[in-house]
């Protein structure tokens, strides 16, 4: 079975977002006032697997072992069939 | 009113992606075969607006004049109340 995982890695709270920050002061200057600017990273991972449980599983694995860093980032992954 | 607004940008269909390219190899490498892998941005905007419709045209203008190129990126903003 074929699935799409949508994995969304954002920063720890508390952790500095120098590009958020950036862009929260370009916005300012083209007159959009803005309370904070947060970025994040996406990632649509298509994949087969056996079954959901299996590429969720999968999915999980990717991201603790490749995509996100676990002492700066969260993660969370949105599963499903292709 | 306080609004939340996650702008997610992503490369059009036909854009190379070739951090999602190095991303797929090296998942491969670790024993992960996928299909594709394709990445985007997500802004999390936090905004004081008069009205809801206010919210929304003003983050649609920011991601016209400076969060997404419109040459080769789509964006999505899915906006509601902090």
């Amino acid at each position: 079975m074929q699935y799409l995982a949508d994995v969304t890695v954002e920063l720890k709270s508390g952790m500095l977002d120098p590009e958020g920050n950036t862009i929260k002061r370009a916005l300012g200057h083209l007159g959009y006032e803005t309370n904070d600017v947060k970025t994040a990273k996406k990632f649509t991972i298509d994949l087969d697997a056996e079954s959901f449980d299996d590429a969720r599983q999968n999915v999980d694995e990717m991201c603790q072992k490749l995509i996100a860093n676990p002492i700066i980032h969260n993660y969370t992954i949105d599963l499903r069939e292709a």
